[in-house]
């Protein structure tokens, strides 16, 4: 017997017949004995509705007002959830975030969980019902309600499975488990059946978006078991996320292949190569609130540098503004151009730690396809480059090969 | 500087604008220096979706999960009803019925206030805060969220300004006060400016339907000054509800004509005339859960009886089933009839208790016009009167002219 927290998003309770689904899914796991805490998202659309209505009335909501609203949702969902279990004869009991206590801070909209109290859903537990908790809220100390934010869902169900030392929190979803890269691109990806936390945040942080970052890292931090399934499949055993890297003997040199394109470069020629000049750079790009990814800088031969790095393409031309504006004079940088057809290609695998030539075979394969590296990033477990955006596609589907990474 | 609680229900929220209507209002009592707490139901319609969606999963939805569900109505109001508010520089806060504590038992969908923590109120009010709280919900002692049935709002209004000890409790509606009788039937119908609890409960009882009899009664054990007033217009007194007759020493006799058509007659001639027969006409009537409203029974003199009850029109079959089937031959009755054409007219005042003469004076309006009595019903304070359906509204028209009740 198990005690298995399972976390179900928007899509997975978007009207009453996947509701039904659910609860057949969770009887499923309850005969054969497991304690089930079930954590659910708002039915898809109704978050975006309430925000929609808040912001008729005021087009900047007041945080603590919107969170109040907001949290109606996921409200909604668990009466719906624990009704459907009732209805298949399965004792269930339902609890919003604050009824739980699910403790956060008081920063409405994106607040941070700070403890649970377990007590009252162990209890119910253990007189056999499953418990229904409403994911993405909970409560301040001073009885405020407060939201995780988005994707906070996910959050409160691996804080739930720490909290209640849960065996594993499933998180179901529209895919069916992680892949080597998204198969919508190359059709011959393979869904992995375990991968590390290192390489799910540095897979989600280059573009996967299976799960959020946040939940990823609160479940390595709590060291909770977390498995991606899909709430479409009957049976499937997913994809596990493990924090222990010996936990699969076979462990491949590379997991899986990132990408995206939602990036844009913006390099200042010419530089003074002197101290500071990157604060000088940056700290307005900063100030505007602007997200800055990679930054390269290489130290030329007379005397200045270039310095290359990539915002969001959204906010390209605002930062080049800025740069052409308050930065360009004052640092006496030649030149300051904008590209946004680029695209980011990552490889991921902790195995690279132990296996030379990983980089060299990644920049040799891009190399024998004609495809020009723009810029090189790495960490410990990654090696990202931009590239021009129309290789994209090829660039992950040589790489895939290369690596062979497809299904077996 | 008074401390006023405003109800405001489902037609006074339906929409963004009419949430704007109802901030604008706020504003200006809060110019006038009073403390203001509003109280409001769910946007109208979303009580009855949130029901729907339940019994979409559950044709007989538990009702705990049900009130978890159905209480969400009222969250997102006062969420922006703060906002509206906000949005106009004034100060705001909303609560849940849990958030206030509004404390019940724990009859999940009909639940009874037991006690409200008003000190969190007290203090915002202090602070300067316009304090939004959601009606017809509140919190069991174990922390479930419960709702306290249709019209829940009102009394939630009412056992606020009762906590608050609030100059006065105004509620919100489609009408503009409590009138003499139905504009509808009788164009001449006037607003009265006050009217007596005991007098209220009556045209409540009787067929007006312009507050649940429920907080009215709750609002006359808290001695709680309640006003009834239009929400779609700027300005007006409303009716107030007083709990003292001397209020207005120009107290008329008759306050209001009350009737309605929803009832139906069964007679049951020919009883032999001995104890106990009434309860034997009437148990298995209570058994199968019909009301029975008006009762009369009349001694005859051959040593038989003839009972005659009112029931809501719906249930008349069945009552008259029930008789035939289990209590005719019983009680050896000669025959049972039913007659669904009729009406009740109830004039009601409580200057009848000083006044001889109101009954002869309304049954000899009623004579003039050939109108023919069925039935006759007496209170302290009301007189009503069954008749055939055809004479109400004209019933309705003389007896308002007779007793003095048209626009000045």
């Amino acid at each position: 017997m198990a005690l298995i927290v399972q976390k179900y998003g928007g899509t997975s309770v978007a009207n009453p017949d996947r509701i039904r689904n659910l609860a057949r899914r969770v009887a499923r796991y309850k005969a054969l004995g497991h304690q089930i805490v079930v954590v659910v998202s708002a039915m898809s659309g109704e978050t975006n509705r309430l925000i929609a209505l808040a912001k008729e009335i005021m087009p900047n909501p007041d945080p603590r007002e919107l969170d109040v609203m907001v949290s109606t949702g996921e409200q909604v969902t668990i009466g719906l959830t624990a009704l459907a279990l009732m209805d298949l004869g399965i004792k269930a009991k339902s609890y919003t975030g604050a009824q739980v206590r699910i403790v956060t801070d008081s920063a409405f909209t994106k607040a941070r969980i700070l403890h649970i109290d377990e007590e009252r859903i162990r209890a119910d537990l253990n007189a056999g019902n499953v418990v229904v908790v409403a994911g993405f809220q909970g409560v301040d100390e001073q009885g405020n309600i407060t939201t995780l934010g988005r994707g906070g869902s996910d959050t409160t169900g691996v804080a739930l499975a720490a909290a209640l030392k849960a065996d594993e929190c499933q998180i179901y979803t529209d895919v069916d488990g992680v892949y080597t890269t998204d198969p919508r691109v190359e059709p011959n990806a393979r869904r992995l059946k375990s991968i590390t936390f290192e390489e799910m945040l540095e897979l989600a942080s280059q573009g996967s978006k299976v799960l959020q970052i946040r939940s990823v890292e609160f479940a390595g931090k709590y060291k909770v078991k977390l498995r991606v399934l899909s709430s479409f499949e009957e049976e499937g055993e997913g994809t596990l996320i493990t924090f222990e890297e010996n936990d699969n003997m076979e462990q491949p040199i590379i997991s899986g292949i990132a990408f995206n394109r939602d990036e844009a470069k913006i390099t200042v020629l010419g530089v003074p190569d002197r101290p500071g000049i990157a604060y000088q750079i940056l700290g307005p790009i900063a100030d505007a609130n602007i997200d800055v990814d990679i930054i390269i800088q290489n130290t030329g031969a007379d005397g200045t540098t270039d310095f290359t790095f990539t915002v969001h393409k959204n906010e390209l031309n605002k930062a080049l503004d800025i740069l052409r504006d308050k930065v360009q004079g004052h640092i006496g940088a030649r030149e300051i151009s904008g590209d946004d057809k680029i695209a980011k290609v990552s490889i991921v695998g902790v195995g690279m730690r132990s296996h030379v030539g990983v980089a060299s075979q990644m920049f040799r394969t891009l190399a024998e396809e004609g495809i020009n590296i723009q810029m090189i990033s790495t960490s410990e477990i990654k090696i990202a480059v931009v590239i021009d955006e129309k290789y994209m596609e090829l660039a992950v589907r040589v790489l895939h090969k290369a690596f062979e990474l497809e299904e077996a």
